[in-house]
């Protein structure tokens, strides 16, 4: 494919209709958009080995800056060589600022212009995020991408608080933009603003100002219905530069994934997936169900009969609900793999559907 | 090698010392004893794929017919296609007969001269075993070898008790030999007497007067000494037909294993391996210990330095520890994993020194 657009992490393969086709070059190698992110918090995804992910064609999987600097530490991360070393996973890994859980921990967070100081979920002991310490943090530990600290609020919000979250965020990118040292760790920039189209649009313009390798999408899936997701998703998205990569965060339903790709966004992540495998919720091309009801107790047939995955071409619905109903931990297990190899085969099939320039009908095949 | 001794379901190869070379000759295939059973309780050897368990060198399993009487029960089982179609596990299963789950519900069981009733320690529901529907439950479910229900009693118990439990077990033997009707399912008898000689004595001779295809010692590992275990198991082996598998029940720890192949038997199961692999305890070649221990956090070697397992050569143990500590499923997984390699090896290892004629130096080097 001749590329339409290129920049120094990114190449932009080919649209059709809204949605892009790209390739991410990262540290750690290329990753071919639109890609979906697995979850994995405290340097696992919950049930998977690196081993688990390469077969069910992970390309990329995402960590928590939050989590990681709780639990087990830069020491012991850095001490191991790393990330990707410690946790074993040779593929590239892109971390979150810890931003997002921080001002999740209402009334145990303070905010004030250089940081956020907060008290750990774990032992209540005290901890401070700037800007500059979480981008020092997410390149000793090695990681692909990094993102920076932002603020994010919950909708709905006031103006004012939106207002200032942006002004924050934007502060905030400008210091983590010239905290960067290192060349391996691309470091993504994160539109604010709620759904506020003119709030959106100055978080855009000045962190386009900063050039950062990449930009996310942040603030959506925080209360928001799926109509002003969408909206401010493809509003958002249609403000970024064509040539670099866009990252949705934290959108992970087929659903809403095939939505954000509509919208020309390129990367995603959840843990809707893994959260799903683990409470026994199966995610199938013909819609989710719970494995655990009596109907599939004596279901011989596979988990679902259009994957091909490890799971649904040796296992049956009857010995999946089994195991969930007799507690066994290769329950979780399994459905996490199928749950995450489907949205992966998504991605898959969405990229060649873009390459054949058929997205519009593959998007409303599904 | 030219056998030693045969029968319908085993060849002995060679002995050493006093351990024994042989293989089991089974309807879902060969396997070479001495060989450790990993147990899967309900269907599933707890966080372990078939796949993983062919990794690890697994070459036959045990399931326990009263879990899988109560859950998923005979039916589910049955229109599965038997257990190895249920669970997608292609190789050899042992089913044990029960008999030491339902004597282990104190209080919720009650035996007479014709079967045991007793309750479900799920939902309270009333159940009963004879040695006749023990058997057909085995047969239905398609196991590669069925343990005839027997009376298992803990120790110390009485003479009376003892004598009794003998008397009992060696009747239902005969009754579950008359009863069985598959050729695909190999029945064997078992051994009780507690730590008398004489009753030892006269079990064995009248199981063997039945002809079984294999022998089991059951009742040991119910809370006699280790000197009384390796006594009670050394004269219990003594009186079995050389040319016919022996196998001793619930025996599992590294030590108790290399003490029973030393003793002459052929087979061992326990949950002991899965079991500390769940609660994060490390079996190694230099001995066990608890992979949370604070001194682990920063140790970045290998789990077992000596061993090659995919979770030694590809994990440290401050990652482990970390997987652990956070409550990750995948420690689990990773240390059952390694776990039950462990043993595996440790037999491959075993039959290696037999076949040399160096058992007694292999033995005395552990």
């Amino acid at each position: 494919m001749k590329p339409i657009g290129s920049s120094s992490h990114f190449t932009l393969h080919a649209t059709s209709g809204t949605a892009r086709r790209g390739t991410l070059h990262l540290a750690h190698g290329d990753v071919q958009t639109p890609t979906f992110m697995p979850v994995g918090t405290a340097a696992t995804v919950k049930g998977l080995t690196p081993t688990d992910l390469r077969e069910i064609q992970s390309q990329i999987i995402l960590s928590n800056t939050y989590h990681l600097w709780l639990r087990p530490g830069i020491e012991i991360i850095s001490q191991a060589g790393g990330l990707h070393r410690f946790m074993a996973w040779n593929g590239p890994i892109l971390t979150d600022s810890g931003g997002f859980q921080v001002f999740s921990l209402e009334g145990r967070r303070r905010l004030d212009d250089d940081g956020v100081t907060f008290q750990s979920h774990l032992d209540g002991s005290l901890h401070r995020f700037t800007p500059e310490n979480v981008i020092a943090f997410e390149e000793a530990i090695g990681v692909d991408i990094a993102m920076v600290l932002d603020v994010c609020v919950k909708l709905p919000s006031s103006q004012e608080e939106l207002a200032n979250a942006v002004r924050l965020t934007t502060h905030w990118a400008r210091r983590a933009a010239q905290a960067r040292t290192s060349k391996a760790t691309a470091v993504f920039g994160i539109v604010q603003g709620g759904l506020d189209g003119f709030l959106r649009e100055q978080s855009a313009e000045k962190l386009i100002a900063l050039d950062f390798p990449g930009y996310a999408i942040g603030g959506l899936s925080v209360g928001e219905s799926r109509e002003e997701m969408e909206m401010t998703a493809r509003f958002t998205a249609s403000l970024l530069p064509e040539d670099k990569p866009r990252y949705i965060m934290g959108i992970g339903t087929a659903r809403d994934i095939i939505t954000a790709v509509d919208c020309g966004v390129d990367m995603f992540d959840c843990v809707y997936p893994t959260r799903c495998g683990r409470n026994g919720r199966a995610m199938t091309h013909d819609g989710e169900f719970a494995i655990k009801n009596a109907t599939y107790t004596t279901d011989y047939g596979p988990l679902d009969p259009k994957c091909d995955c490890a799971v649904c071409t040796t296992y049956t619905r009857a010995y999946l609900s089994h195991l969930f109903r007799a507690g066994e931990m290769l329950g979780p297990r399994l459905l996490s793999y199928h749950n995450v190899y489907l949205l992966n085969d998504l991605m898959r099939r969405a990229r060649e559907a873009i390459e054949a320039n058929e997205w519009t009908s593959f998007r409303d095949s599904l």
